[in-house]
Formats: structure tokens, C-alpha cells, sequence
């Protein structure tokens, strides 16, 4: 990129190193989950804490900050989108954002979450809050803590978030929610009224090798590239990228719920085609990687919800499906099928949750984080807070803690300000797809041909390659011309499943 | 072990870490060999590169040196075989060799080898030992300066020795191969003469499932922890640790050599035995590991050959084996087949030799180096040296360079002064063999009832527990009350084969 002596390829250098740190630590992540002997947990927790400690330590020396500083000034007068610019103003911010953070605060997190994951494991195989209350009331802190290391901000939620969406304010999630929120909870409603009897045959025994033959298929298609990834099982299904070549997804089989495995792959499948589609020119710099978990998000829904459980994806590949199970689909038609897999049934559990009612699972997190947060509720009063916001947004009370408050492990580990980047994602997939179907108004017919090329090329030069090159809101802007925007996902929403359920969007106005 | 502020816990934390980040490197090289995708390669070399070198920084570090001397000082009461001391004694040998080796030379020879290892992969594939010459006259300068850090030694190669085999001179090495060579000569040449016809029943078809599941029950039985290791397939087997409680394992299957499978999973599982069998108060220390490669050596080829080509084994195993491979052994004696898995046939390939031949093929590498480091011959000349060797020790003459001088990889990656460990181990195993059928009378029926748990128990008593505690010559008089010895292993050789071929040990004197 520069010559070796140059202040750029000597910030390269040291942030390179710091590169390599992160991918081992991602890959000793990665081997935990899927290869580690259960003996290797002490020896595996040892080389984690190391390798991120060294990292940071790295990444926050006062000589990473000074090389920041003059390539900086050696780029002045290269115009601001350039690459060596870009490269050095993700470097900048993430660095801006690291040293704010003392140590001990780092320390005292990972030894808070440590004690609080624990807690949680046995909070919730004993569905008992009191547990866990204690740990999250120490997490809830550690969160205020933080907040404060960014002052000024508008909102303290604003410092919790930005980790995660940089550049998103609180305020801007509540508009969100306020605009999705009763729409949402309406079309749940007429769903609902309308009791449609469900297909049963998702109720058969399917063949897990099968399955995942048919799931490879269909990734294979999307355009998974074999030769930088790979694709083993997991206990939760992840991706994690080793580098933009060698990016890794898991995948799982359970027999109550056969199709999980395929809708679970074209996810992950989504995340990967993302990473995979980075420039190589931001190979070991810092702008690898997505911008922003939601924009992540978005691609993992538009490949597994968008694409993969539409009509013209399954008139391609239902037959193929057919011919695989040909005993469990023989007298099943392409619409009873379509319907099936876009069944709507407000549940308990987020991660079981339908394309409709999934945002509403997202906002009573939220809510309850920000409440939690500036001290509107205490962690005491945690759980009654959790059943109410679902009885008003799901018309669904947990029958228990298990199945409510401590259902996810999010907390546990301490992420907090994580969970609206789901409902960013759905926003940001359907703004992506009104843009590329625009563009492409060929879009169906090549589904319908099984033929993907055109939409992943599409994502690659108007997203993937980017990389973390642009701020997330900058890049839906740039790719949409507008920025993050409620219409088109509950157009989608309302087309959609007013279609599948006979639900006129008129009918509720 | 200590209090935290003493001096040996601080040595303690700074040595966990570059212990951590070393289990680190083995983890990248393991998944290198095993998982990665071909687009993953410069990612894992740039992954690491960093981590090794960060590793070596810190392992040499002022502030470790000065740390080994308070500690050593903290310690000076207690006596000499205390664990304390005998860490602390480990870690500041290891410091002193580590320390000696400028960086300059370290980087300098990782450059070498990545260009020498690129060379003789040609070099090999065309036979032209000329493209692979002009790399390893720089590894052989590499090596000679290797040995002028350490002066006074009293002889060069004990420099290139020690890294391996601490404490072991040239001058013993030669003495153990003038007594092997003629003896193991004479021994081939005899076999030779006896034109044994061998059995067929390994040219049959084996089902490579059924073969690993078999390879399986026979190193399950040997003690293999499945709780702290797993096994996989990769190109060529070997065994890695990342630490004593997650110890990997990998084999192959080749259609043509059937029983490979079996023996290198045998070879890896002793191999692995010996790291798990290592005291877990070591755990995160330097003495972690085998006391050197001459005696990891000793236990893969105790298992592998010494137990895993025995007759008692086979009474116990054979008639499993039959079971699973019933057509292809119907007909087959135990006599039988113990004599063909025990076939003496003078090969080209080091890889491919069998017991009697195999310390033949190390004399001509060891000899081969000595000469080329003390300037005795030029690397121009070793070709027509090695082949030399070969007619002289073995009765054969490569056909081309790719089958001779160009068939191991070690010299193109700077390995050198590393072959000798394999004749040692050799030899070790069979001192180790000797005492432990002193002490167990009873070996050989617990063998045939598939019991291995004594065995195990008496190595792990002896000489895993404690890992690189004690110097390997130490631990082997410690063990057997002797020295390192040529006269078990050539008794336990001419005995086992003079029966298996009808040649009577007399008839060569």
C-alpha cells in the first residue's frame, strides 16, 4: 500500500499485530465450540484471556496513538474517502474508543461476567431470578459505569449502543420502536384471529445427514465460498471470522424442529457472504470485518428470511427438496410449504420467534435495559416489568423465569445495548432488498432459477466490500438514499403476511 | 504453590503467559494441519508468526531473567528436587539457551526455512537435488552459527543436539552408532538372506471406517483420555499438545497400507499418553511436556512396536481384528500375521522402515550432518554420500535424489540435529521396557487379557508424571538404574526377529 518507512505502513504494523491477536483468539473461540476436548476448558480460558489481554494492551499503547497521529497528518491532503483515510479513521475511532476505557474497568467486567454467566447457568436450569438478580444488578452498574467514560452523551444508553451500532442514539430506537411497535402488535392480532390451521408436515422424521446435504446445496448457491470457510456443528449456531479467508459457521440438527438446520445455515450462510465480501485490500487492518452488528444482522435475514423463506426461492428449490424427502413432502403442495415455514406464533422464546413477532421480543429488552439503565426500574423489579411489556406486546405471559427474564445469556456475559442491533438488522434488510429488486427488476426470475449472482454481487460491491470503511448509517444512506427507515420492512411485514394469513393492511387502518 | 507477591509467582505469571501463548501456536499449527480452508493459509502464517514472536519477546525479556533470579534466590533453602526448584532450574535453562540466540538470527532463520522449504517441495516433486543445494548450504551456515553461541561445546553438533536432546553429546551419539551399526547390519543382512516369503493378507481390501474404529478400541485401551484429547485425520499423523488436558492426535488411512492407520494412531497415542500422563501441578509451566524428543520417542515406539507388534498383544487382539475383517482374515494365523506386521525389508524410505532398519536410516542423516557442519564434506558432495551410506548400512541404492537425499522434509524447514532423538528413543524404550518386566512379572498375561493399565500406571509413575522436570539422562538412570544403553533394545531386537525369521543371534558371532 505505502512504502515501509512511511508513518501509514508503520500504523499498519502495529495494528496488524493486533489483527493477529484478535483472529487467535477468534479461532481459540471457535475450536471451544466446536473442538475442544471437555478437558480443555482451563487451558482454553488461559490462552483466550492472554492473547485479549495482550491485544489490548497493544491496541491501547501510547505508540499505536502516536502512529495514529502522524499518518494522519502524512494523509492530510489525500481526499477523505481515499483508502489510506479510511483505514486510518476506523484506526482512530475504535483506538478513541478503547483508551477510554481504564483496565481495571476491562478487569473487572470480564471477572463480573465471568461470576455472572455462571450464576445465570444455574438462574435458569432452576428458573429461579434471585439467583442471577444480584450479578445483573452488578452488570446494570458496570453498564453506568461505562456510559459515564463517554461523557458528554445525549442519552447514557447512546455510550452502551455505539460498541455495537456506532453512531445510533437512543432516541432514534425509540422512534423506531414507537412507529413499529403498533403495527407489529396489530398484525400479530389479526394473525392471530384468524386461526390458521398449521401443516403438520414439519412433524415428520427427517434424515439429519440428508438435511444437511440439502442445506450445503442451498449455501452452495448462495455462494458460500468452501474454499475460505468451512462449516461444522455446533451447540448454538455462530460464525466467526478467522480473517475475510477463513470464515467459519456452525450449524445444528434438532429432530422437533427439522428445518432449523437449513434456515439456521442460510443465516450464518448470510454472515459469512458478508465477511467473505470484504476488499482484500483491508486484509489485517481494522477496517475487515462488518460495520456494525445490525448491518451484520441485515445480511443474515435477508439471506435466511427475504430470500430463503419467499415464494420464488422455494418454486427453484422445493422439488429439490422433494426429491430428498420424498415420503415427508409427496402430497404437500409449494403453498401449503410456503405457509408452513412463514408460520406466525407469538412464543416465549426470542430465538424461536417468526419474522412478525421477532422486533417485539427485541423491544421489551430494550426497554427494559434503558429502564434498568437510568434507574426508572431497579433489577428487583426486573421480571414483573419483562411479563407485563409481553403480555401487552405478545399477549403472552412467561409461565416462568426460565422461559422469561432469563431466557438469554446476553446479560450474563455482560452485553448490554446489544439487542436493538436485531431489529436494526430487519430494518436494514428490507431497505437493501426495495434498493437491489429496484436495480435488478429481473430479481425474481432468476430466483425461481436458483441463480443468486446477482444479488450477491450486488451486496458485495454496494456493502461487503466496504468493510468497516464507512459509519453503518452512512452506508444505508449511501446504498438506499435514505436513511434507516421503518417503511420498508413493514411493507414487506404487511404484504407479506397479509398475503399468506388473508390479512388486508387495510384492515387494520 | 506460592503466595502472590513472592518472587516465584510473579515468575510463575510472567511464564503462564508465554506458555499460553505458545499452546496457542500449537492450537494454529493443529488447525493449520486439520481444519483450515486453503484460503485460510496467510491469515494462520501471519496469526503465527505474531504470536511466536510476541511468545519469544517475552520469553526473553529483562524482566523474566531477573524474575528467575529472585525466584532462584527465594528458593536457595530448599532442596535441589523440591517442585519449586526443579521449575524454577527448567525455566532458567530454557532462558539461557533462549537468550544466547540473538533475534536477528531467529528472524533470520524463519526467513530461511520458509525459502528452503519452498525449494525442496520443487526439489522433490522434479528429483533435482540442485534447486534444494544452495538453501541448505544456508541452513548448514545457520547451523554452525547456531553452535558459535554456545561456545565452549565440545563439539559443535552437542549445540544443535541440545534444543532436542538436553545434555547429550556427539561423542555419545557416535559410540551408540558404532555399536548399533554393525550389529543391526548383520542382522538385516541375515533376515535378508532368509528369503521369507511374505504373507498377502495386507494387500487385501480393508474398510477404512471399520480399520479407525479399530485403531479406536486398541489406543482407547491403551489409556488414551478422550476427555482431555480427540483424534483426527490430516496428510501425515502426529500428536500435539495445547497443554496437558486437550492432547490432539491425528491419523491416516491409505488404501495400499492398510495397517498404517492402526500403527501411527498406536505411535500418536504413546505419544499422547506421555503428555497427558504429566502432572497437572506443572500445568501452565515450563516443565509441562516431555523431557525431550529422544523420550517422547521412547513411548510412541514403546507402544507403537514393543507392545503394538508383540505376539501377546495380538492374542488378545487378533481374533477383535478377525471379527471386523472376517474375509479378508479368515484363513490367517496369529504366527502369520504377527510376521507380517513384523516384515524386515530394507527400503529407500526412512518413513517406511521397519524396526531392524529403521536406526540404519538415522546413522546416515546424523553422519551426514556432522560432516557438513564441521566442513568434512560440502553440501555438493552429500548426495553421493547419502547414497554411499545407504549401500553401505542398507545393501541399496536410490534410484533418484526424490527417494535419497530429498526425502525428508526436516533440513528445509532448519531442522537439524534432530534425527538422533529417534534412535535414542529407540533405545529408551527398550531400557524402560526391561525394568518394567522386571517389576511386573505378570506383563505378559495382563497383555493378553488387553490390560494396559499397569503399563500405563508404571510409565506415568516413572517418568510422565514428571514431565521436563529432570534432565532426560537423569531420568532414565533414575528410572532403569543405567545410563542410556544399546544392549536391551539389540537383545530385544535380534530375540524378536531371530525367532520370527529362524535366525539364531549366535550365527552372526
Amino acid at each position: 500500500m505505502s512504502d515501509p518507512s512511511s508513518a501509514i505502513a508503520r500504523l499498519n504494523a502495529l495494528v496488524g499485530e493486533v489483527v493477529d491477536l484478535r483472529n487467535a483468539a477468534a479461532l481459540v473461540g471457535w475450536d471451544e465450540r466446536v473442538s475442544m476436548p471437555p478437558g480443555g476448558v482451563a487451558v482454553h480460558g488461559d490462552m483466550a484471556a492472554t492473547i485479549q489481554r495482550i491485544a489490548h494492551e497493544k491496541f491501547t499503547s501510547a505508540e499505536l496513538g502516536h502512529a495514529i497521529g502522524a499518518a494522519a497528518r502524512e494523509l492530510e491532503s489525500l481526499p477523505p474517502d481515499s483508502e489510506p483515510k479510511r483505514l486510518v479513521n476506523v484506526t482512530a475511532r475504535d483506538y478513541d474508543r478503547a483508551v477510554r476505557v481504564p483496565s481495571e474497568y476491562v478487569e473487572e467486567h470480564a471477572y463480573v461476567a465471568s461470576a455472572a454467566h455462571q450464576a445465570w447457568k444455574e438462574a435458569r436450569a432452576q428458573s429461579r431470578y434471585g439467583i442471577f438478580q444480584p450479578h445483573l444488578e452488578k452488570v446494570v452498574r458496570l453498564g453506568q459505569q461505562y456510559a459515564g467514560f463517554f461523557q458528554p452523551v445525549a442519552h447514557p444508553y447512546d455510550a452502551l449502543i455505539d460498541p455495537y451500532e456506532p453512531g445510533i442514539l437512543t432516541s432514534e430506537i425509540q422512534e423506531i420502536f414507537d412507529v413499529l411497535r403498533p403495527r407489529q402488535v396489530e398484525l400479530v392480532r389479526a394473525i392471530q384471529e384468524r386461526r390458521v390451521e398449521q401443516p403438520s408436515f414439519a412433524e415428520a422424521y427427517y434424515d439429519e445427514h440428508e438435511m444437511l446435504a440439502f442445506s450445503t446445496e442451498v449455501i452452495s448457491a448462495f455462494g458460500f465460498d468452501w474454499n475460505r470457510g468451512r462449516q461444522d456443528k455446533s451447540t448454538h449456531p455462530f460464525a466467526t471470522p478467522i480473517g475475510s479467508d477463513d470464515v467459519r459457521i456452525t450449524t445444528r440438527f434438532n429432530n422437533r424442529h427439522p428445518f432449523e438446520m437449513l434456515f439456521a445455515a442460510m443465516h450464518e450462510a448470510g454472515h459469512a457472504l458478508y465477511e467473505q465480501g470484504v476488499s482484500p485490500a483491508w486484509n489485517r487492518t481494522l477496517v475487515r470485518g462488518g460495520a456494525s452488528l445490525g448491518m451484520h444482522e441485515s445480511q443474515s435475514r435477508l439471506w435466511e428470511n427475504v430470500v430463503g423463506r419467499s415464494l420464488p426461492f422455494w418454486q427453484h428449490f422445493f422439488p429439490h427438496l422433494q426429491r430428498r424427502f420424498s415420503s415427508q413432502l409427496s402430497g404437500v403442495t409449494l403453498e401449503t410449504f410456503h405457509r408452513g415455514i412463514n408460520q406466525v406464533r407469538p412464543s416465549l422464546i426470542r430465538v424461536e420467534a417468526d419474522e412478525v413477532t421477532y422486533n417485539l421480543h427485541v423491544m421489551v429488552r430494550v426497554e427494559i435495559e434503558i429502564a434498568m439503565l437510568t434507574g426508572a426500574i431497579s433489577t428487583d423489579d426486573a421480571p414483573a416489568y419483562w411479563n407485563a411489556k409481553m403480555k401487552e406486546y405478545l399477549g403472552t405471559v412467561p409461565d416462568t423465569d426460565a422461559n422469561g427474564i432469563l431466557q438469554d445469556m446476553h446479560w450474563s456475559i455482560g452485553l448490554f445495548g446489544y439487542f436493538a442491533t436485531y431489529t436494526l438488522g430487519n430494518l436494514i434488510a428490507l431497505q437493501l432488498w426495495q434498493t437491489y429488486t429496484e436495480d435488478d427488476p429481473q430479481w425474481a426470475e432468476r430466483m425461481q432459477r436458483g441463480d443468486f449472482r446477482t444479488l450477491r454481487e450486488w451486496l458485495r460491491a454496494a456493502l461487503h466490500q466496504h468493510g468497516r470503511g464507512y459509519q453503518p448509517r452512512d452506508l444505508v444512506t449511501r446504498i438506499t438514499g435514505h436513511s434507516v427507515s421503518t417503511e420498508p420492512y413493514l411493507e414487506y411485514l404487511e404484504s407479506k403476511y397479509g398475503e399468506l394469513y388473508g390479512v388486508s393492511p387495510a384492515a387494520r387502518a
